[in-house]
């Protein structure tokens, strides 16, 4: 009796709402760090994990240990992966086409990146894109956007924005991006949010100091969601003085006036 | 010994973390739609709640509802609201800074808008630029934006993308706006996103099929995470000839070529 009580609280907790997973495309994101599941995943991600068998993933390794994480009880071998990411020839596309086969027989397909959200700024879009072209169900889950959740603690406009992934390497172009983004911060207020090289973050705040208008403002968020996430507004003039260290840290950058 | 079994299940389940809130400013998502907390928000989240006395809020009534939802238990009349919306006057900076005066005490304050991530298209912004402008903490929760969730729905380019708001009503500026658009996306693969007064969603897919090029894929995102979730990408040739009725349900615009 004892036992029946308990497996009927703990049920009522962990399933209070039955799921079936539909045939489409579900886009699964993934933690950007090494914390609980519940620190920043939905429950319901993990029943809609549960409920798949075909995978399309950024790389298997990566995706084999979250789908663990979410439950352990998981066959893994009973799953198919294939994987999907900047070694895959995507002129290749009747191979690409054939990983949303099972949609065709009723079933549904997850796609997991890396970290964070598929097709945004990862492997993804080019699935996507053919599922919507097929009239497929095409469904995203919720979980943690480098992108979103750097805007939010900014204090930068949040009704206009722009990502702009990295900034070209090279200095003639690069200085050209820089100036082109300073006139849309000016003239239109949008926000404008970008990535680096981890190895290179340190000089990408040095760089922006010395060659844009002081009064401009850069957040620097890095280590989203880890241990020692940090998101600091500041100057340009600001930071010319500071003691930072971002190197090698995923960081993510904003500028706005 | 039945209930403390039971109670212990329970706990081990619930609060398998312990968390205590420091101080600092919290952007708290809502929901965007009716369905169960598990389905769009971390469990964190709601032990954040928990932990937080003092609320900036979009509207009293809709947060005191999602703070109710989070925890039955919570004592709303033991907690602080203040409101900053639209009809905040903005100017009034001292009694906006008077809204972070927990902190200074070592108190946590929360943020928390009507649906979606505070300060990403909703109001907050100006009150985290205040919070890091004296060097407070700010902490972004993982949650539900129509924004993002389109966009990795969409198969359009998730490596650059801008958010642009509502476009000018007016003709004129209309047409200027939606030209510029084009040529971003033309020139720099910039995915387009956009939003509509809701009354007004069919006339934009019917103004967008008649006045841009026919090839150019349209993305309709409308009751994101909610019953009736829809998200299609077709050309505007063929949205021309598509049945559709988007009036006045929340829906979001993605265009790209």
């Amino acid at each position: 009796m004892c036992e029946i009580l308990i497996n009927f609280a703990f049920n009522l907790n962990c399933s209070s709402y039955k799921m079936l997973v539909e045939a489409g495309l579900y886009l699964i994101p993934c933690q950007l760090s090494d914390g609980p599941l519940e620190w920043d995943l939905p429950a319901h991600n993990t029943e809609v994990v549960r409920g798949i068998r075909h995978f399309v993933v950024e790389s298997l390794r990566s995706a084999r240990r979250f789908i663990k994480k979410c439950d352990r009880s998981i066959d893994i071998d009973a799953l198919t992966f294939h994987e999907l990411n900047e070694h895959t020839d995507l002129k290749d596309t009747a191979a690409i086409e054939a990983l949303l086969d099972p949609i065709e027989q009723g079933e549904a397909v997850g796609v997991i990146s890396d970290a964070g959200c598929p097709a945004v700024a990862d492997p993804g879009a080019d699935l996507v894109a053919i599922a919507q072209r097929r009239g497929y169900k095409v469904v995203p889950l919720v979980g943690p956007s480098s992108i979103l959740m750097s805007l939010m603690a900014s204090g930068f406009n949040g009704q206009r924005f722009a990502f702009e992934g990295y900034l070209p390497v090279d200095g003639q172009a690069r200085q050209a991006r820089l100036k082109e983004m300073v006139r849309r911060i000016e003239r239109e207020r949008q926000t404008q949010i970008f990535i680096e090289a981890p190895y290179r973050n340190n000089q990408l705040i040095a760089d922006l100091a010395c060659h844009l208008p002081s009064r401009l403002r850069l957040c620097v968020a890095s280590d989203i969601t880890g241990e020692h996430q940090s998101i600091i507004t500041r100057t340009l003039g600001a930071w010319k003085q500071a003691n930072y260290n971002y190197h090698k840290v995923p960081t993510i950058f904003l500028l706005y006036q």
